[in-house]
């Protein structure tokens, strides 16, 4: 396939309801020798499935193979063997353990800084973010996410400051560093309603020269246009939906793009830059059903991400000039399928993630109620006593705590219920210590080798695009 | 290094008290290539960490990079870009979860059968392990492992049964099959006073010309002798010691070897075949401790296993002929490191596991005697009500059940205990489905792909090798 015929293909243009991937071949190439040895790479993209453990990479791939009799993006590219791979030290400065502003900082600034700060070291010093570094090298750049645009694992890659919550300071970085394409979520950070500040940042990126869109349909108008403004696209306050919430949901489906919809309008934007780019992908919302230990999340935001691989590997082997690699930043809670083949069969048929059954109930909900409504959502009912014990968590106090559960909704205790009927167990709510994977395919692929700190991964980007690793701001050696 | 010089450096001649790995030069050879392309494998050692999780991997390297200064074996294996990589699907003909005998079943025949059993396939078809193979085509074979030599583990590349628990007969089949050299635990399987039949197969043995070893000394006193007889080297009634309580034990550690000294003993009698060998190596306590959540049994005996594993390199460098294969046969426990570094330091000084702590209480016990005993185990001491939690076990009731663990002790609640001072979780005290990590040294590491099946294995190893697949047991083809 050549490079123009990938944007034909494409699924975005053609409006399809659901993304039909331009590659169906893909599978079938197994022969496929790594490509790209020695040539310099005009293009990156990172990906970055965050949060995610072994035991992620593992189901998805099961469901993969079960539901649909096919290997998962990802296990498929190993499978044709036209990738290198690589185990990831995830470490931070401070800790075994990374949060993901830590872990993105060490990819982006290439120097290990504490937990929760994004690349400022421990030492004081700032190094430059690799996406500034790129543009100064006349690279067009950008990133693209499921959670805040703002958040911890773009933020690592675009700016330096001592805290990853500063978000809305983080809204008016991006402005200033106007990045060709950033989308996600996070309308709290840029609207003048929700902003603390009451500024108007929509307002001063479009008064900028910005596009800025809000919704899937402006995102589709917009790249059908054709325009050749930097863009800013916010489809939701806080993260997106799930893409198990949003594939059950019409409107949530025309509202919000999936992953895969906004990789493809980022590098069709991006890639008529004449020197090439740089673009961040993160499926966030993996990070943060891990933290929920919430499965359905967790799979369908996974394969919601490889689809998403699967996107930009299509354009890789179109191009012939792109890196992809696709890791991620850290393992998180570990879990793992523990019994039978038939329980795991029963996430096939969810509909709703956790967080979507939990966020629905209220303390004047009967045990009926609920077991009605897990039902519906995850296709088998749970029995009248764990109704009782859940619902326990809304009647008297909502004391389950943690990241990402500003609610205090029992997680935990759903997952443990939930064990019994899925066989799926986790180690935690938290980000684990694991070594990660880490691929790579085209032109550069060869430098990735077996075991690899984090930081490695910042040098390895610039060696292969042939950018020289002390580029300043101002685009100057 | 030459061959020969392997030998002359290696440490059990030198009756050394600690093994000195012979190639400390491992670690500086950065740039080695990968070696042996196209050349056929004379010999085959095929190394299983048994039930080993990503997290397990990680955190052994963890300590010794932290404590040591060094990465672990494995890693530094990794980092030296010396050996291919893949990641291995480890289902069993009848479940996403595989037991260890389907497991070693499918390497070890080819093909998956049920969980539970040894190379009998669902449709009854019987296939021929692979050291029958090997051993038909002229090559010297053995299993090494720190459980019971009958176990699921050498029992998957030895002999056809319809189920894993017939020890008893297996240690007869091994009688009959006549391998060079077999080395582990499970004198119950053989000493006429333990057998339920009373027959003396240890005698069995003699009397067919084995030399019959049961302890290290007598161990290091036959390598001495230089004799050519097939070897049986029984160690313990049931599993070895964890390498942690043998090393804080000079009884223990002059009466077994540890699986370095055994791997070191079993290479040098098979080597002397002119045709070379196969042997199988297990470190098979991981997964003991992975499913009894005791941190310091399971990462001591990974380390354990992978100095066993740098031997095996050792003697593949210096020999130039030898593929080395490193994996596991499934995931365990899913353990991971989930908190702050200076936690997890405390692991470093652990003198025992969790096994030798409960082990030796008893309901005489006061919860000021189980603090005690825990200080002295693992040097910080648990809060006077985590003891009489843990006593009321013995108290009551010993009701903690699961596999390995008969006498069922606490061992869930004490890693949740624990895991307030280590910062370790664990998901299950059970199997997981986990893809996992295979690597492959030396002649036929080209064959090894990103991914594969777990059958995969068993015809890579005769592709290796050079040996026909349908070798029978007579040697005919």
């Amino acid at each position: 396939m050549k490079r123009r015929d990938f944007f034909r293909n494409a699924a975005l243009t053609a409006a399809a309801a659901t993304v039909t991937s331009p590659f169906s071949s893909l599978g079938n190439s197994r022969n496929h020798p790594p490509q790209g040895r020695g040539k310099v790479a005009r293009n990156i993209i990172f990906m970055v499935s965050d949060g995610m453990s072994a035991g992620t990479l593992t189901m998805a791939n099961m469901l993969s193979e079960l539901r649909d009799g096919r290997l998962s993006t990802w296990m498929s590219l190993y499978h044709d063997g036209t990738v290198s791979r690589g185990l990831m030290d995830t470490a931070s400065a401070n800790s075994l353990v990374t949060d993901s502003s830590a872990a993105s900082s060490a990819w982006g600034g290439g120097v290990r800084v504490n937990n929760g700060v994004l690349n400022v070291a421990p030492d004081g010093s700032r190094p430059i973010p690799i996406l500034q570094k790129f543009k100064a090298a006349g690279k067009a750049v950008g990133c693209v996410t499921t959670v805040p645009i703002t958040h911890a694992t773009p933020a690592g890659f675009c700016v330096n400051n001592d805290s990853r919550s500063a978000q809305a300071e983080i809204a008016l970085a991006y402005h200033d560093l106007r990045f060709d394409v950033m989308m996600g979520g996070g309308t709290e950070y840029f609207d003048s309603e929700r902003r603390k500040d009451k500024q108007d940042v929509f307002g001063k990126f479009r008064k900028s020269g910005f596009r800025v869109v809000q919704t899937r349909d402006e995102l589709l108008a917009a790249d059908a246009a054709g325009d050749a403004a930097p863009l800013l696209g916010v489809f939701h306050a806080d993260g997106l939906p799930y893409a198990l919430d949003r594939e059950h949901d019409e409107q949530l489906k025309n509202n919000t793009p999936s992953l895969a919809e906004m990789v493809e309008s980022a590098i069709r934007r991006l890639s008529k830059n004449r020197n090439g780019f740089v673009l961040q992908v993160e499926g966030g919302k993996v990070d943060w059903a891990a933290h929920a230990n919430d499965i359905g999340g967790l799979l369908f935001d996974q394969l919601a991400f490889e689809e998403a691989l699967a996107t930009a590997i299509a354009f890789a082997k179109a191009d012939g000039d792109t890196l992809v690699i696709v890791t991620t930043d850290h393992g998180n809670a570990n879990p793992g399928l523990f019994g039978g083949t038939k329980d795991f069969e029963r996430v096939f048929r969810f509909r709703h993630t956790n967080d979507w059954v939990l966020q629905g109930i209220d303390r004047d909900f009967t045990a009926a109620q609920v077991r009605e409504r897990i039902e519906h959502a995850h296709g088998y009912a749970i029995s009248a006593n764990e109704a009782i014990q859940l619902l326990a968590h809304y009647v008297t106090d909502r004391n389950e705590d943690g990241l990402y559960n500003p609610y205090k909704l029992p997680f935990a205790d759903l997952a443990a219920i939930q064990r019994k009927y899925t066989s799926v167990g986790w180690a935690s709510t938290g980000h684990s210590g694991d070594h990660v994977e880490v691929a790579a395919f085209g032109p550069g692929q060869q430098l990735l080798r077996p075991f690899v700190r984090n930081t490695d991964m910042h040098h390895l980007m610039l060696e292969a695009a042939g950018v020289a690793a002390n580029v300043n701001r101002s685009g100057r050696f």
